[in-house]
């Protein structure tokens, strides 16, 4: 029976993909893969494995989400995507979606994957590196050593509805993710924190253009690398 | 130059490890790996690539640590092994240290890393999938989506000191790691709180033997299943 699987393509550096990975792309004569102005990350992973991976013969579907906070706009986007899935599914084709980083978080493949699930058909995860990992390795830092502990935080929306102050002064170590719009102000809050000396900022951790900012070298960032907040991973060691 | 690297070997699942970190152990002679009674996952991913790795011709080092929580005694063992490495790269050979999971996260690798840089030797961190992400992929669960934030909890450690209670209950999904001695008790706590119905409990997540447990058939766990308490991750949901 078909299966639609939600791929993990690791956080940019095409040999940060997994063996599984590799052997079910090999296998999927289908692959949905996520398009945006910003980012094109994970059909650059694919296509940067084409000696391991026979792209000729496979359908690439581009598909868009617009990230929009209106969430009967967004499930109505889910629900079209998941329904061209479901068409190649019913004729008996194996369906592979990519998704940067790792499927378990903050995935548009993980969510398209419940709504096929609830159709009747099989669905299987592949785990990946996730950015934040990616992003630590890059740094030679640990996130979290014998008894810490680790927050992962949406920090546009924390930023938004004023939750973020209080993440950034509790324990253990923050790593600050999906900060496309407000980089800027969640910086200046770190540094009215005195936090700043405590921070690493990496962006696009893996790819050939990564740029990592260590500490108050945070406050040298220009304008282009605001351009990439949204590829940005902030962690903050206490 | 010999260089240390600390490789992420992913949480069990030989197929889960990354093609840099392939690469890199099939480039490296010298090949550390983590040995206890519990667990020899890093090494038996290790075997299980013999057909991409040649093992005939590695140096396999085993190191243990004694988890101990006196850390003078705990900087002993690390600055032990360290040293062990050190010798490898002095005679100019690159030492690859295993560790299972993502080296960012509670790895024995990464700490030996960082004092082996402070002896002058370039250090590399190869990422790698982590057992919690697995855990969610084998339960086709989303860790966070959206504006969730994601906690990982250290829970023998913060049962002990009584923080555990005041994170179960605060907002965002949970991940409780490193239960190996008080797994009863905490699961009791969250039947207490109510919760038990939010929790999925992934024992050796990825590995064959894997076991999953849903809400409330955590309750039906049987004693050998509390043996694999170590490898067990829970996933608490909001």
């Amino acid at each position: 029976m078909a299966v639609f699987y939600a791929v993990s393509t690791g956080p940019g550096d095409s040999e940060l993909i997994c063996l599984k990975a590799v052997r079910v792309l090999k296998s999927c004569e289908i692959i949905f893969y996520p398009e945006s102005k910003k980012d094109t990350i994970a059909l650059d992973s694919l296509k940067s494995l084409e000696k391991e991976i026979d792209l000729e013969h496979k359908t690439l579907v581009p598909c868009s989400f617009s990230m929009t906070l209106d969430k009967s706009k967004s499930d109505l986007e889910y629900e079209a995507i998941a329904c061209q899935c479901v068409k190649f599914l019913q004729n008996g084709k194996s369906v592979a979606m990519l998704s940067i980083g790792d499927v378990s978080l903050y995935s548009t493949a993980g969510r398209t994957a419940r709504i096929i699930k609830k159709s009747g058909f099989e669905v299987e995860f592949i785990a990946g590196v996730n950015s934040f990992s990616a992003a630590a390795c890059s740094s030679a830092l640990s996130l979290c050593e014998k008894d810490e502990s680790l927050s992962v935080i949406p920090a546009d929306a924390f930023f938004r509805n004023g939750k973020l102050e209080a993440e950034l002064k509790s324990d253990g170590t923050k790593v600050l993710m999906k900060m496309g719009h407000h980089l800027k102000e969640i910086i200046s809050l770190l540094g009215k924190l005195d936090l700043l000396q405590n921070a690493t900022l990496v962006q696009k951790a893996s790819l050939a253009d990564e740029k990592i900012f260590y500490g108050e070298e945070i406050l040298s960032m220009n304008e282009r690398d605001f351009e990439n907040a949204y590829l940005s991973v902030l962690i903050l060691k206490t």
